[in-house]
């Protein structure tokens, strides 16, 4: 039984971790961490949690948390992450770390994407991208595991396999996503109030969401040249979900249905990767942990559909395929 | 006063149409039609209407609506309109058709779109296509108009004052829109039943969607070289709103903020289309029959924003706006 | 022409009166008021109306706001309103207050329930309830209106008449009312963060919602005994939109059809109370000024369906139908 | 391992049952059927179940069925079930029928209610009505269960211990039940269609609603005199959840703080019921087999809250609830 902590238990990600920590048979929730000196019973701030988990969140103190558990998953914001994960480990913690703080290749582009002095700058670049479908056997064996962004994961996960055989041209793709508004977090704003974004849609972010540096980043790992993703997300009416259509071109001499064919060889032993004919709807993934993908002609472009559960395959989800990778659990382990 | 009758009368953009009509002091509705032989009342086929318009519907009778309409808005699905609107015009009456059955060039191009024969094939290609901001001059003099497809109004605005100026590449347009359930008609389908769409999205008619080729038709009117503009619809789950995320390539030399110079002036005098600094969202465009139009740049693409009321300024709006122009009225009547 | 001001323009009564007056072609909005010493452009303040008011919002300041407007709409919270209405009477303007400040018959019931002291007590108990359906002689003459609560004109439209020809029992009536969460104003909170409260229904208020004393008070006026309303309030996930369903007891020797007569024959006159013998759906009367009204037994009880849009009939509508009552204009200007 | 099969596959109760079973580690899903002679891929019906269950839906053939399979879950409508349950129960195998079959005291009552012949007259009456909370025993040794209706699961599990315990007067309660659309099945219908009930809320089956015996037969097992509740169930725009609001007159001498206390100690060892002292809301517990209940005092009435999910607590987890008590499993298991 490995016994975990959340650090930052009060968001959207940490009450989806726990839903699906509870019904993992050797993870074990021991401590949750908060900034609210009031120390609230979890199941006073996530109220669905009522009577599932008897604890209260804790304000972070890492010698406290390292006797208490083995792993922790770290729920804050960026740069706040990486100023407390160097103890984590140090204390001798596994961390699966959800914010953006160790998933780009170098720290510098970090601190100029996220304007801010990156605060544990010496460890990016070294930690696994936490895809297993991509990069398993360096989480295997990773103390640390940057868990990816949702909308990357959307995007690298049909992208990689056809940019690494060569079927599609890297310097023109286009990622148009949706998303539910979960993914804009736990908190108040006015943007994300009810009666503001209900029965309406919205881009946002073009040409400067942070996403769009870190998909390249990832990309450059599957293929020679740099790509230079034109990324767009937009805010959908709905809680939960991310779809995104990606526009390529197919490399001179393939076809679309290669393209297809090159998915369903990559992912044909993934659990969790599911390449389909039809046109998957985030519904169909909405509550799980799979990735949808399927690849359509239209004119001289192919259309790659991709959709996932944001709160799921795009951040709680992927965090415990991780964990399981990382203790070679079954991978599906309280994920099915 | 101008006598209208709405053929088609149990439809969304029928019951939309007759919202507005019931605000335009110089048009009164004098007749409905439906193929439903029990003659309903017009507030039992659309209870918000109880109590406004005490009109039955009635079998389309061209003789008989002749008798007591000057003006036909013609909502019937594509081809059967073709096969009446003859008929109504030898009639003498002024017909705003919402079909597809004028919209395009020729009739070829339709029989092989719409795989059927086109009842009324002579007058294809000499009818005015109905955005008054594009083809006001035509509508103006027009005893029959095609009112334009929802989907493509919300490109054509944006892209044919691009186009027109050169400011854009023709070969390398990407139009990805997002609609609102309610532009899949009003007919029970387990498609739009409410737990299949609600909390989903979806991309449809990948590659084949209709709306593809009125698009690229429309605007050769407006470059010298033909378009072929890459279209992906998608399902949101909300009502009505259209926003397209349109991807294009400014050409050599230009900027993305001189497309928007570029709009601001071709719209300057335009009462319904705003072209804006900010992102527009479709519920700022929601009951009304603006078109909302932003520029921006990402890396080296141009991403134009452009969103719209898909029942309003992408259809019934639209008619009425063709009517005034038609009737010489002030063209916002009974629209703001 | 009636020049007007909206003091409190930044939220949604305020907004949905803004649409509405720019239909009225016999008022004109002058002057706006905000809190905000930047003095915002409407325009920014609420996207939707780019374009169509240039105005922007300004400090409150009684001399200079009486000099531009005739009359004024108060969209102040409670107490704050009546800490400047007399002030804005004094100056010679008429006034529609959408505060709960001069709804109650006396100052106590409002400083109990509010718990405040009441800044013009005297003028509470002789300013008239905002229904012209029910006190349209008295808001015809009157300087000052007290625009009703959107719950409690849901239940008093139908059970002040029938209490009135003592059809029902006044000490046995159950309110539970269902609300779109435009009703909790234009400000952010977590309460009512998209992702809380989409997808979810909760009650609030059981049994302490200040509209329960409202509704009380008001119906006094109609029976001889004092009512005691139970009222639930429900959060609904939807723009707007309020349904009551409230149960009642018929008296003795009557029957639920003679409750539907009732109301029949004293809304027969109404331009927007709509008696139905089907169920009235909140979408029957989204965007417009009705209230649609059923009754049907259910064993030994009536259940009466009230139907109404919170933003329009239950606020921002029938302040301006008040307006046109005021100034006698028809009183369905600008409100079909 | 108990092999068990699902008669008629393809609506939402089936889909849900059948993602609780994938996690139920002592039942293997063996057999499905539906009507459709094309013998569908259960993959290609429900979409999200793609790549999770390889079968496909055969034409129900009981002999053919019971080889295959130990246990029945019978998702058929009302008659169709009684049609074929008593064929099952001969052929060896437990059913836990989904329809109203079986769910009466007699079948005259049946027969009254829903207007139509049953088929297994002599079975009404000596089947256990499937709420383990309330009926545990003889659900262990049935080999035939009930599975209740969803409001009146809602209603049930507040009102029995009240009744039985004399806290409440059993002639004047009220339910006022809100559902999301899932409610109404899987089958396309104008009423559901997205549009038509999207930003919209109704009341239905008003006085008529064939839960409203239902909820009366169940409660005459908890009190002496027999209730007659005044039920009306409302159409609310979400996927899934119930919100019953029930107003109930405490008795003499008895305080609403004791009803609560009374639910507090009833379902103190209950995995599955959570008394709260807050509100809880539909969303909290959504995808789960809770009912979440609260009682509040307003006047002289005490109102009841109780939530559940539909198509879980109120369908498909009850089921798996009465599976694990009539095979003596953990009674959670596969539900947390």
């Amino acid at each position: 039984m490995i016994k975990v902590g959340i650090v930052g238990a009060t968001g959207y990600t940490a009450l989806e971790l726990i839903r699906i920590l509870l019904r993992h048979p050797t993870a074990e929730i021991t401590a949750l961490t908060s900034r609210d000196d009031s120390r609230p019973h979890i199941g006073s701030v996530h109220t669905s949690l009522r009577d599932r988990l008897d604890l209260h969140c804790e304000i972070l103190d890492v010698d406290s948390l390292a006797q208490k558990v083995d792993c922790a998953f770290c729920c804050l914001p960026h740069a706040a992450s990486a100023a407390i994960v160097g103890q984590l480990l140090d204390a001798g913690l596994k961390v699966i770390d959800f914010s953006a703080d160790y998933r780009l290749n170098d720290a510098t582009s970090f601190e100029s994407i996220y304007d801010v002095r990156h605060p544990d700058a010496d460890r990016v670049g070294n930690v696994p991208y936490g895809i297993p479908e991509l990069f398993r056997e360096s989480i295997a064996g990773a103390d640390l595991v940057a868990n990816p962004g949702c909308f990357p994961s959307s995007a690298l996960l049909p992208l990689a396999p056809l940019l690494q055989n060569g079927l599609i041209t890297p310097d023109d793709i286009i990622v148009d996503s949706k998303t539910g508004v979960s993914g804009a977090g736990r908190k108040a704003n006015l943007k994300f109030h009810f009666p503001e974004c209900n029965e309406s849609m919205t881009a946002y972010g073009i040409g400067t969401h942070r996403h769009m540096p870190e998909i390249d980043q990832i990309l450059t790992r599957f293929c020679q040249s740099q790509t230079q993703v034109v990324f767009t997300p937009h805010l959908t009416p709905m809680d939960r979900g991310i779809l995104s259509t990606i526009y390529v071109k197919h490399s001179t001499g393939h076809t679309p249905d290669e393209l297809l064919d090159c998915l369903n060889d990559f992912y044909k032993s993934e659990p969790f990767v599911r390449i389909t004919s039809g046109i998957p709807t985030t519904k169909d993934v909405s509550f799980t942990n799979f990735c949808d993908i399927t690849v359509k002609p239209s004119r001289d472009r192919t259309v790659i559909i991709s959709t996932l559960d944001n709160m799921i395959k795009g951040a709680s989800g992927a965090a415990v395929q991780n964990f399981n990778v990382m203790h070679n659990f079954d991978e599906t382990t309280a994920l099915l």
